[in-house]
């Protein structure tokens, strides 16, 4: 059966029933009406983000199941809420697809995507569907709200801040290396980093926690690569960085991959996009604190990467002391 | 110039500023964070829609400028916001483009959007830009808050309630059947249904006025076309309606590319979309302060068109007085 053969309602009423089948907490008027009606929660007001994958752009059909690309695009869009330190509540879909699109091909990028949310506490709160000739569209928009008393912006990093980002970094890249250059690569031995590019956790309980138990000064999340997200918050903070590259906290996976296709491991961390992790300064002395809390509150762990600096410039230092500057890495999908 | 000599981020930096020199209230946290922050306005929580309009599907650039599709687009996610008894505050746009679409092709779809929206408060509060290599997308989310003391959804209407409607029907898909049809007749005397199709109003004051003022039961926006969105009251209300034809309030452009072309103007009154006329029931003791209330206010006018019924079926009643049942017309945009 194919999206043609179905027809728009009952697209709507099956996407209805799946929606009514998963977790998160509904809104007070969902899918169904001209809009949705979401329940306010917090006098901080609302945080609201879009953010949209493409077929061929953002995601490819032989690199990933459906499943894993309802999740991965769920994921992009939390986030967006988790780098503002907040709560993530409801997530709205503009699906676009080709008429021929067989519909166990639409439950599927609904499950991944409402599993994801699922897990958060996020409902879908509403959509709309689209023919899209050529290509699968996802277009997400998230709505929530601020976790502490306000949001965590890319502004604020003030000289002397420390660089902390959470989790690990490079895999993403690196599992999406293997699949374009050495697909018969895709081994076991290679999986942690292959789930790593298909299946990517939005940190919004570490968010959470910075924002309500800590003083984050700034705060973005890993989705274009580390060197180019630096120079956001550079940019927006009107601070520099150094980065200390042996501090940074590759992931094994990330190595595997370098050591299987003869590359810099650095390289996979510093250009890295949709790692999601979160990149944030903090005062110096509360740096130690995060880190603890995090690990206390089993949340990805908090490295020290490096720190802000009153020089403009972002300059990376070498394991042999050498400094370089670090430009962005221009993190194009597929397009690269 | 071109979307691809510009680059992403030059194209952020120019919207930003295009924004910053628009009308409506800004967010707290507007461009160029991963979400933004919206206050918040009202208690009784937040109305979220998404709407999208993909090149050749829902606009095609050989029938409007790139300054109506913005428009048009705006007029969509707006109008969604009206249907609920609304107040609109602010649009997030997923704006997406082959990389050869030429810079003022982009300027002119935002300055069309934009300028909708000023008039209506509205400001652009957030966005995403991805590269969309066959067709122009936009993808909008709108927000706002219930004008009353709440949402008016399309469930609610009760037997015996009036069915009222804003404004005029038929001319979107009149000036769109010219369009398709006899392109050479686009002369001034269809100038009116042209503009229909092209530059659609939503009608954010009626919807407020009536949500403030009144006890509308049901509303919904003229989107799919007048059949269509009649079965959807019924169907959301269970409840029927009988549509007294000869009441329509039919627009003079409608008529006269009607008689051009040799159609039956109720034809196109009954199966125009994207009319974004106000559909709604109110108690029929209501429906003629209703009527004086929109004209003092300089609002669209409202015609009583029919009445609810407890026999389910959608009818539609001739001048002759004969009764049909209303079936929808599967409003299909450019693919009918």
């Amino acid at each position: 059966v194919t999206l043609e053969d179905l027809g728009e309602r009952a697209l709507i009423e099956r996407v209805r029933r799946r929606v009514a089948a998963a977790g998160g907490a509904p809104p007070v008027i969902g899918i169904g009406d001209d809009a949705a009606l979401v329940a306010p929660v917090s006098p901080r007001g609302m945080l609201v983000t879009v953010d949209a994958a493409l077929e061929g752009i953002h995601f490819r059909q032989d690199f990933s199941t459906p499943r894993e690309v309802g999740w991965k695009a769920a994921a992009g869009a939390l986030s967006d809420i988790a780098a503002m330190g907040g709560v993530a509540r409801h997530l709205f879909l503009t699906l676009g697809a080709p008429p021929r699109t067989r519909v166990e091909t639409i439950d599927a990028l609904l499950d991944g995507l409402l599993d994801l949310a699922g897990r958060h506490g996020v409902s879908l709160a509403g959509g709309d569907t689209i023919a899209s000739p050529e290509r699968i569209l996802l277009a997400l928009t998230a709505v929530g709200e601020p976790a502490g008393e306000r949001a965590i912006t890319r502004a604020g990093a003030r000289p002397g801040d420390a660089l902390l980002v959470t989790g690990t970094l490079g895999a993403s890249l690196a599992g999406l290396t293997l699949l374009r250059e050495a697909p018969a690569l895709a081994i076991p031995k290679f999986a942690a980093a292959l789930a790593r590019h298909r299946t990517p956790e939005p940190r919004l309980a570490e968010g959470a926690l910075l924002a309500t138990a800590f003083h984050p000064t700034a705060m973005i999340d890993v989705s274009d690569g580390l060197a180019t997200d630096v120079g956001h918050l550079a940019a927006e903070s009107a601070v520099g960085f150094r980065v200390d590259l042996a501090s940074l906290p590759i992931d094994d996976g990330a190595r595997a991959v370098a050591a299987a296709l003869g590359r810099d491991p650095i390289e996979f961390a510093l250009a890295s996009g949709e790692e999601y992790e979160l990149l944030f300064t903090a005062p110096r002395d509360e740096a130690d604190a995060i880190r603890e809390a995090l690990a206390r509150a089993a949340c990805a762990p908090a490295t020290i990467i490096g720190e802000a600096t009153a020089e403009r410039a972002v300059r990376a230092r070498a394991p042999s002391g050498r400094e370089r500057e670090l430009h962005p890495t221009g993190f194009e999908h597929f397009r690269g």
